[in-house]
């Protein structure tokens, strides 16, 4: 029961590449994919993420799934080499994509650019998973001269694929990856990077706020340093931004017992509290677009399903919830969001059913 | 089976305190606790973190667990309350506590500085939890001049509540902690604080590498504003550093077509390969401990209780739960931790009951 319909041509089998190939082809799509790397090809085709080309193909769409650098020139050889086919691309960056190919001769109006956001600090067709997009945005990248039919078909790759598509230009996302996912890159590197000279003694006080914040410096070099490089203009406003405000904290460091110094410090701990209340919800909708209500229950087997029955009996919808739950302690604490209109309907539920509500 | 003997006597009942008070509880040692609050005190008895103080008792240890511009006075009224006792206390600062206790009049040959590495973003009794140490370094904070006994004593809690003593001078605790939780702490939060002039399209375009990054931002500004002010000396070389080093980047990125940009950026990013190299591996936490399972489910009022249902009245216990539910996707994703020993168990129930298992 899949939207995309024909043939789907896809070039490059490593994450992106073999996932989307898992996935169109578990719905059902004849999926055909060819890498530079014969091995890497076969691996692809072997994990059953599609089949090798044929004579007798028919292709009406192409995914470039290939690495940012190589991107334009793969999107133009494929227009050409597929005559028919629309031809959509998956690269990071999608402003110097789109220059480098409407600079061509090539026939540009069976291009629409695409950006799944979604990746892993592994790369290669062996991570690839079918669930990679499963509720991730997926930016559609339109333009004034885009046409709708090719980008209505994107559109419906990346739902076929579980995502979220989201319509904006080239020139917005690259403006929106800069700030949350270059950026982000760029300082957790640079965090990362003063470890170098630290003490084995230091290293061995490392808590999870460390391994949290420097995660994603693990990335792979090469492919990011096409990544920033290629957003080099969009990136750079960010980070100068980020570094007026880090002098301003250094310097309230130096002076600490001058006036003004700890409220320095102070708005840039309140100023991240507020940031972070900004970045959606895993699901593309705001934290703070759910109530939350957190429950003390019995820490003893059946309690939860026992409330969480209660809560489904009376027809009430989750969206969220969490369990908190420490061993040794009495009770097990349960954070349950639900969206805001049912919340009373919840709260009168629990009091009624006598439920401990917390805090 | 406690190395711990005698009365504990726990001074401040939010996240550390409490949960100090649950372990030693469980491991049979007598804990009395008292909190400035009689709300938070009583909530802290409540969870099973200890009892309250009576006119009999006889503290042999004292462990004090308040807000860090605190600390210094709480431990110089403990020594005085408890002339008998040794005290230690928690602050993630050493020197300036340290500095403080010593000019005061007090016994200080008792008082042995201390510092468990292990913390939520979310404090206060109830999120207290027996296992919040495990695995965690903790550092006994020992001078010159340090009585050996009262250091040996901090070091039999540390190792009680499962933590990792180290011992460390005061001054090279907080040169540490500067490297791997401070600069961490004030880099999160500026990274987020950029966020908050974001359009809303921006930020739905969010990853999960934005999450990790700036998870910490949401930390408390008022607890950090102490920490951060009392660690100053020791903070700033290390964000003028990193400020040295993003300069480099910034200025590359502004000329990114000159000689030599394209390898700042790579030498930024390798260097942050090699620095996340050097952090140690999580030992012994609690999420390792656990076997998780993905189940998808429908997306419908009820499915989650139906299948918690099972799991209960198999007799099985869940340790951990989370639910990814993606707002227009036919299913949720609901990832569960349990003890491996009743993993096979629960594969088995899930299988036969006709549960999808993902991944």
């Amino acid at each position: 029961m899949s939207r995309t319909s024909g043939q789907v041509h896809v070039i490059g089998a490593g994450l992106l590449g073999t996932s989307i190939g898992l996935t169109l082809s578990n719905l059902g799509v004849d999926v055909s994919l060819e890498d530079i790397s014969p091995q890497v090809q076969k691996l692809a085709i072997d994990f059953g993420a599609g089949r090798s080309q044929t004579a007798e193909d028919k292709v009406s769409l192409v995914v470039v799934c290939v690495p940012p650098d190589v991107t334009a020139a793969t999107v133009i050889s494929a227009l050409n080499r597929f005559p028919k086919a629309i031809v959509t691309d998956v690269a990071s960056v999608k402003s110097s994509v789109l220059e480098a190919i409407q600079s061509s001769d090539a026939e540009t109006s069976r291009y629409v650019g695409s950006h799944p956001m979604a990746g892993r600090e592994k790369g290669g067709a062996l991570s690839g998973r079918p669930d990679l997009f499963v509720g991730r945005p997926w930016v559609i990248a339109v333009e004034k001269n885009t046409d709708a039919q090719a980008a209505e078909l994107i559109e419906k790759l990346a739902l076929d694929l579980g995502a979220s598509p989201i319509r904006m230009s080239a020139q917005e996302h690259d403006r929106a990856v800069a700030l949350v996912s270059h950026a982000p890159q760029v300082i957790s590197s640079l965090l990362a990077a003063r470890l170098v000279d630290g003490l084995d003694a230091d290293l061995a006080l490392s808590g999870q706020g460390l391994r949290d914040t420097t995660r994603i410096a693990a990335s792979d070099p090469k492919l990011w340093l096409q990544i920033l490089s290629a957003n080099a203009e969009s990136l750079e406003p960010v980070l100068t931004e980020f570094s007026n405000d880090l002098n301003k904290v250094i310097h309230a460091l130096k002076e600490i017992n001058s006036n003004g110094s700890l409220s320095v410090l102070a708005k840039a701990l309140e100023s991240g509290n507020q940031g972070i209340a900004r970045i959606p919800g895993k699901h593309g909708s705001r934290n703070t677009s759910y109530a939350t209500l957190v429950v003390m229950i019995d820490d003893k087997p059946g309690e939860l399903a026992r409330l969480l029955n209660e809560i489904g009996n009376a027809g009430l919808n989750i969206e969220d919830l969490k369990l908190d739950h420490a061993t040794g302690a009495q009770v097990g604490l349960v954070e349950i969001s639900v969206l805001p209109s049912i919340e009373s309907a919840l709260v009168e539920l629990l009091q009624t059913n006598g439920w401990k509500l917390a805090g």
